[in-house]
């Protein structure tokens, strides 16, 4: 992190987790409303959707930050190159004001269709469009299935920056790989919990849910809110770890 | 744009933009139309349908014209180059033939399914093959849609430029990445008005409905004609702007 | 084509195409055949089990022969490139032998599958796993969709050529994009005929299909076997003639 | 094989052949057991899902052991190369153990849905999710399919080694190929046996369900166990005969 300037690492990844969170929450959105072209669509849509989104804005923050766009991408990341801890809070700051703007952006792109949830015998459930929430809801398997979800995150991640053919950082294919990645995590892993695998992806929209004027929105669950980000954190720690081992 | 002749932007354009919408009218008219081995197949099937599109037409007129395809990313790139204002036209002329052409020739493809409309008790709806139509008519929203979604291409796609390992220009792998983009954002902002987020795409074919001998055509919806061009032009200078500013 | 020996153009096309045969005969057995666990997916399955049957085929074939594996591809580089002629006939030889034998691996792998026909009451139907058949039979309006098809397989492909950090020939990046070009034509174009774009793809497996003993097999519709000869030829050799004018 | 030690050979299939088995055997978790997003998703999903576990799996491993996480490529890679029989135990041993445990970690992200199976009547079944099983019980049948599927993978794997653009071993665009290949021959060859092509894969997974506490979980079908083990042996070495004809 140490080629980056504060001021880019915040602006950079203010941008970038805003266009994950706008195309993630976009297509949990495209999937879930009523009067949305793609209601109902497959479940590779959203996995698409959300490693497109991935792509799209880590390359966009990639000469400015590195584009992390994830706390615990970033905590991986520190501990693998084992100082810069500073720099941690200015990507943590601009991850979750990234992902608060880019859940609002989502509202403002499907505003009509937030607002025919005015009819509230027909109103579509709108927190699972934000925020992720587990079918089965049992603490410790839910923490564990983000701990292991993100470990495969952050592994093979650090793993590809062994490999330079990949080329250099947010910059080079590894950031495509990991995309993809994030894809097939999504197809594989995501059954159980929805796949947070990043804490701002799951605080940020849970904070803008809470704040924007939503017809039958519905409950934040709040009391959810701390698996999302305990597990992955947990998780990109695991990853930091076995890669420090293994290489 | 100051590398393209004139003439070489003007062919690149038309070339481009007709395989563009050769295969994104061609995909919608897939899966609307009876007697198509696509009816009704998954929204990934459209997002990829465009995606691919973008991705055979850009690479094709790459070295021609930088592959544009659109005025919204010609607009984005003449306010984020600040000059070469001369050459916008020579772009939007070639795009609009272009896309004339392509949706044209959508319909030669699919001339025997067109045709089979004269069941007019079991015609299938045209339009939406040619040209957007949102879920839920309300210009603001509708504009905010195309907005929104524009925007998210014209930002990444001028950050991309940024990054020099994604090679230059229309040529590198970065015309894959935005394809890629086009993916990701049909299918997580395409749920409301179908994401036009090119102007050329849907006046272009909007006109070629008009035009053509199709039976049972109905409406070519004239009245909502201009909220995927003033949408998209809005977006693209929005991403422009903001790339101005952060980078 | 100069650079391939006669005896490694031979070679080379008839791996590359039996590969190419064998994955998209192998996705139409999958998603047609009772006893398939693929059986009745989306037809984004099938564009992409052809895409990466080209894929996988051109890559093998690329140090060998350039990896053609299609008539009308072949077609159009002898047209583009002006000279060569002489090697049509080899490419041509090998992509004829290939595409038996890979639709015969098909067989292969399907055994069990085609065997379950005997049960004639439950029969799936066989020759649209080998063969393409038009959902509606009009021979000028067939030929059309197969002539618009392949041009915008063929002008892409040899356009892409003129893009230099694509790399070279069938062993650079551009050969993944005609692969992905290929399940873009799939799902924009392939409605109405189901795509053959390339001669040797639908008469190789057809005459398979005459040949091998398979259960309730039915017709082999050599009445219908000249369209998808005839107009990938023709859209191809159209495709290198706008590739001349425009480059 | 000569480049890596064999304690990074060891290490390497352990970590890439456990991400690959997560990923693989998650994605059949995901769309087979109640309680999970995906339930019943198209087969696209599975295809990508075990593709991108090779590309994560892969890549994490190649600079470590050149990433094939499958004896039937060890094996190919062992004829093609003619020499270094004396690492294939240590790859061997590295993919097994590495399988187990891949598998064991699937069992844990899915906990809570492996114990909803506690609800006998409503049991999900789940050795699918940890080994394949034929849709025809026919051994001849079975085994074939698995040779040719296997086949496919070997002697293209090998081919992308001929093409120097594709960089060097499982670190350079190759082991993303070779990644959509086994996307494309998921989708083209699952159909019949679900595509174990891999010995490993099969066998540690079924292991990992003999010895796993989950509720209802039925036979382990060991009857059929060799098929997906000898096939795969079979093709990968028939694939490499044939390579070595060839080139």
């Amino acid at each position: 992190m140490d080629q980056f300037s504060n001021g880019d690492i915040f602006v950079g990844e203010i941008i970038g987790t805003a266009i994950l969170i706008l195309l993630g929450a976009g297509v949990c959105a495209a999937v879930n409303l009523r009067f949305s072209k793609a209601k109902d669509a497959d479940w590779i849509v959203v996995a698409f959707g959300w490693g497109f989104g991935v792509m799209a804005g880590a390359y966009t923050a990639g000469t400015l930050s590195g584009g992390h766009l994830n706390p615990a991408v970033t905590l991986g990341i520190a501990i693998a190159e084992g100082d810069n801890w500073g720099k941690v809070p200015v990507y943590l700051a601009g991850q979750m004001i990234g992902a608060v703007i880019g859940a609002t952006l989502c509202w403002v792109a499907y505003r009509a269709q937030f607002e025919a949830n005015r009819d509230k015998d027909n109103a579509s459930p709108t927190l699972g469009i934000f925020s992720t929430a587990p079918e089965i809801r049992k603490p410790v398997d839910n923490l564990l299935t983000e701990v292991v979800a993100t470990f495969v995150l952050v592994l093979p991640l650090l793993s590809f920056g062994e490999t330079k053919s990949l080329g250099p950082g947010a910059t080079g294919t590894g950031t495509l790989l990991v995309a993809f990645l994030v894809v097939g995590i999504g197809l594989s892993l995501g059954g159980p919990t929805g796949y947070a695998i990043n804490p701002a992806r799951d605080l940020g929209p849970r904070i803008a849910h809470a704040l924007l004027p939503i017809p039958n929105k519905g409950t934040s669950d709040w009391g959810y809110a701390w698996i999302p980000v305990a597990g992955p954190l947990i998780g990109g720690a695991l990853g930091a770890l076995v890669y420090e081992l293994a290489f």
